[in-house]
């Protein structure tokens, strides 16, 4: 019955852990709760997961360290952690540049100017304490005290009444009563407003708000990364995951289902509230991380024709997802559009009020998934579509990339002799982040570093070979670096961008072609998301990210998905609107259409207006 | 980590389990299933856990065994189970007497005879299967089809959506989907018909039935002992065991759900039909039963003024209690009248007509605790009051008592030279159930063994002096009954009958009184229960147990409780009757009542009127 268990002693944090013997590095540092950076999901293919075994015996290289760590390297203990069994007790060291930690999570966006009209309202009563003579239960008599106070007909789940058993005896009979619908959802000590929790639940960042539901005030505001990054970094490494067994699914659940109450506690301490006092939430997410948390089957999602298992607005009880809130308080959904254009694009909408605008306009939320959905008025409802534009812009795939946190170079500029970058925290950099590698790309296009077709042209100023021999522009010498190593742009991290900017340069194409939107019809191009807020929109505009729409104006308006949450959440007619929206909003699957494949091939390359035909 | 264990077999039954050192012998036996009699809970104080332990290295007797068992029977291995903690390797004889199989537990009630109007109805439809041009989700397909098929507006929790997924394509497509009001409680293949799950939660016994929901019509029918038995007998050992920490609530809890989860499959089972096709729920017991079964504070509940958690109808998720039905099924919970008064008794109520009665009449639920509920024409509601009877009538707290089972004397007649009795299954009598019980003391007293304050004469025929010295009368002897020892009635056991009976006498007496109903008045009483059942009724009224009225006719309908839950199953115009019959029922408290203790006293001695005030 003995299982032997190893100490793994993590620095520089000084987390403990022990773990059973042929446990990976990286689930001694799941575990131990420290945030080891990795793209690919632990199969050895990214070699971001680079750790220094301290400490004599070191087990021999595995063939991942062999492709990505140099011998000396390998000599001096560095493994990839996703790659490396414990075999034996030993002091582990994390380099800065392995962390998660230290990121930056984009939470703004614009205000919900929603009057409020929630679902959830309290009630404070004093209920008539028992006695020989009126021996009604606990819940009767403050039923009945919620009754002379106008509000009738009300019932509560046993966990609610376990709640109140207690409190009332403590209160003496005074309580506050969170009500929705005829249901009570919890009862808290009079005094005690009802709060809730707006999510915005991205495939690689989850921002949180927990927001006053009588006033609409923002009491906190938090973001994590998506704990089931380790498991993947994109929709369908994810759902690649789930498919593996029903274990796999459980695990993505479970993961995602634990970062939500932590965060929710977090929020509540932030605010001074108790957990039990969070009686609503709104949780936002694209059809993937919908169903992944939900539990839903995914295998039909992931194959043509991507029929997701439900996508119309749910109610579901928090206890049923693991998030401890009040007992019976309830997690609204926002309807999917279709595919996997979720209810964050449907959030997206309302909070841009894109449903609304008296002019043909794109809504455009990049991300790891990235969403398009395109307005023309007096036609009705809106045609959305989505496309797989990857983690490149959040630092993924990237040979230096790292997500936007202390360290990433997010600016780059070639016009003097020597490149400038900015780097954020203003420390040594350690990395580029996704504007940064935006910038870049565009830069050495502009300098004439790479030609149309994205290739480094060799005998171009700053353009010199890498270890393996491939072509790279050093941004920064290895003296410079906080890592000691130069950051370079790789000629495979320009591929990756031109893949990336490709599915959505392709996807906004061919979205206006199947809807016979003239390009010089749009006139407004709304950027939403966490990577959109901080996007140079010339460099954008420059590699073709986004399109040069001869009429159109750019805006950039943040975390639009967690407005349009927080909306929801403070009013029961946003909620009817994005069921509106969602129904009338037309879905359009881009790989289904003909063309597909060579508009993405053309759009690829460098200054070729996307919606030009060769 | 590693944690020592030890192997028990169980004998006759060849049942093997492992458990941690320390553990008792009767913990080792409900782990291996096996159902040892206990009426103590494990407190070593009712003696009736005998168990032979085979081998050598016999541990010392307890100070309970030393109480219980003589100097002989501890030499030849015996031992109370609860009192015994494993130390070795053994093996462990269970005879026949101390087993609690073999029950007779009684299923019929008065037939149901309500229009079906359930609170489910199943729908087949056939929905369109996804294509790229209609890649609409899952549900929203179904849900087209049935709100096609004349059933709009329907919604489904996540639950009921992973049930679909597979579902419809092993199908094509075609599915039943079971609806209550406004939400599917589950899916299944087409021509599974919805069934509901009726069950009566005794304090000792629990009855189950299986119904087709459409048809009415019962599949199936079965009954077991309250698994909480082996944590005390009735009603205020079972609370004290939840008072006594968190741990012994969620014991209680657990340990009944896992019965009730059992029941369910089994009669699946029995019925031919899934799980997933028990798509609604209902479930009565007195209030001490639906609290420990939906987890609510009982606290308050044991200590006056006796006041519930909540009384009024609820509907829970199966899933919350542990009983795997349709993924969304519900279980209504009738609502209890006051006091421990509680959902048992408003279905006797509906199921016998008491509250539409053109009559004064008394119906009683005789059980370990008893329910008296009186109706009195032209007066708004009735008026319900609850005794605890003790497990008396059940065979508990009597020395040779045993529950109604082969091998139990349930009919006693001292007319001849040696006393005549009947042994249910004809075999040779291992003890005494309730009703032979209250024959035997009937007998004794009408032939003058026992006084009428129910002392034995000593200079009586058959009266004798047992091992300590005490009058007793044997019924069986030592060579004749199944255990080799005389099965006899000892001044005990007429102590504990004259305790219940005084118990119930006194109710039905302060419930007269203080509602002013004249004794004479009474036209009818209704016994309900499974002792009820089987009692012989001129010894119930000889012993004064039943009130002799002068002009009430007595009436035995079986399990009126379980009739009741079937009619609330079966149609929701029952469900709101229930309601309103607990709404207008009131609860008196008779502990409370002043002349209590005195009429307990005078209804314990024999040969006296219950209404008679000395």
């Amino acid at each position: 019955m003995a299982v032997d268990l190893i100490a793994v002693d993590f620095e520089p944090m000084a987390a403990r852990v022990e773990v059973a013997a042929g446990s990976s590095v990286m689930d001694a540092a799941r575990l131990a709760g420290v945030g080891i950076a990795s793209t690919c999901g632990g199969e050895g293919s990214c070699g971001r997961c680079r750790v220094t075994l301290l400490g004599p015996d070191l087990p021999a290289p595995s063939e991942a360290d062999l492709r990505f760590l140099s011998p000396a390297e390998i000599g001096m203990g560095q493994r990839l952690a996703c790659r490396t069994p414990v075999t034996a007790e030993r002091r582990v060291h994390v380099p800065t540049a392995s962390l998660v930690t230290g990121q930056r999570l984009q939470l703004d966006g614009p205000p919900s100017h929603v009057p409020v009209d929630a679902a959830v309202r309290a009630f404070e009563v004093e209920a008539e304490p028992p006695s020989l003579i009126d021996p009604r239960s606990d819940l009767d008599r403050v039923l009945s005290a919620l009754d002379a106070a106008g509000v009738p007909g009300l019932a509560a789940d046993p966990a609610v009444v376990r709640q109140l058993t207690p409190l009332v005896r403590r209160t003496g009979w005074r309580v506050a009563a969170y009500v929705r619908d005829r249901d009570i959802v919890g009862f808290e000590a009079p005094g005690r407003s009802a709060v809730g929790l707006a999510v915005d639940l991205g495939t690689t960042k989850i921002a949180g708000y927990l927001v006053d539901l009588a006033t609409g005030d923002v009491l906190a505001a938090e973001g994590l990364l998506n704990p089931q990054i380790s498991r993947g970094e994109d929709v369908i490494a994810r759902l690649a995951h789930a498919a593996r067994d029903s274990a796999g699914a459980e695990d993505l659940a479970r993961t995602v289902r634990a970062g939500l109450d932590g965060l929710a506690g977090s929020l509540a301490a932030t605010a001074g509230a108790a957990r039990d006092q969070i009686a609503d939430a709104v949780i936002v997410g694209n059809t993937a991380m919908h169903h992944l948390l939900l539990g839903l089957p995914v295998r039909q999602l992931a194959l043509a024709p991507f029929v997701a298992a439900a996508s119309g607005p749910l109610d579901v009880r928090a206890a049923d997802l693991g998030l401890a809130l009040a007992p019976d308080c309830r997690i609204h959904f926002l309807p999917c559009i279709g595919g996997f254009v979720g209810a964050d694009a449907t959030a997206m909408v309302i909070a841009t009020d894109l449903d609304r605008l008296d002019r043909v306009a794109l809504g455009i939320d990049i991300g790891t998934n990235t969403e398009i959905v395109l307005r023309r008025p007096g036609v009705d409802g809106l045609v959305a579509a989505s496309c797989a534009s990857g983690p490149a812009f959040e630092g993924g795939h990237i040979r230096d990339g790292m997500r936007a946190g202390d360290g990433a170079i997010e600016r780059v500029r070639l016009d003097g002799p020597a490149p400038e970058v900015e780097v954020i925290g203003g420390v040594a950099p350690l990395g580029i982040c996704g504007s940064g590698v935006v910038d870049a790309v565009a830069e050495l296009r502009r300098t004439g570093c790479i030609d149309h077709r994205g290739r480094f042209v060799a005998d171009a100023p700053g353009v010199s070979r890498g270890d393996a021999g491939a072509l790279q522009f050093d941004l920064v010498g290895a003296a410079r670096s906080g890592t000691g190593r130069e950051i370079a742009i790789t000629q495979g991290d320009v591929r990756e961008i031109q893949l990336a900017k490709g599915a959505i340069a392709a996807g906004i194409g061919i979205l206006l072609d199947a809807t016979q939107t003239p390009p010089e019809a749009v006139t407004e191009v709304i950027v939403a998301g966490a990577f959109g807020t901080y996007l140079d929109l010339d460099s954008a505009l420059a590699i073709g990210l986004l399109p040069r729409l001869s009429n159109a104006r750019c805006v950039q308006v943040g975390n639009a998905a967690g407005t349009g949450a927080r909306s929801a959440l403070l009013s029961l007619r946003e909620r009817e609107r994005a069921r509106g929206v969602a129904r009338h909003a037309s879905y359009l699957d881009l790989t289904s259409y003909e063309d597909f494949h060579r508009r993405f091939a053309h759009s690829m390359l460098f200054d070729r207006p996307v919606t030009r035909s060769q």
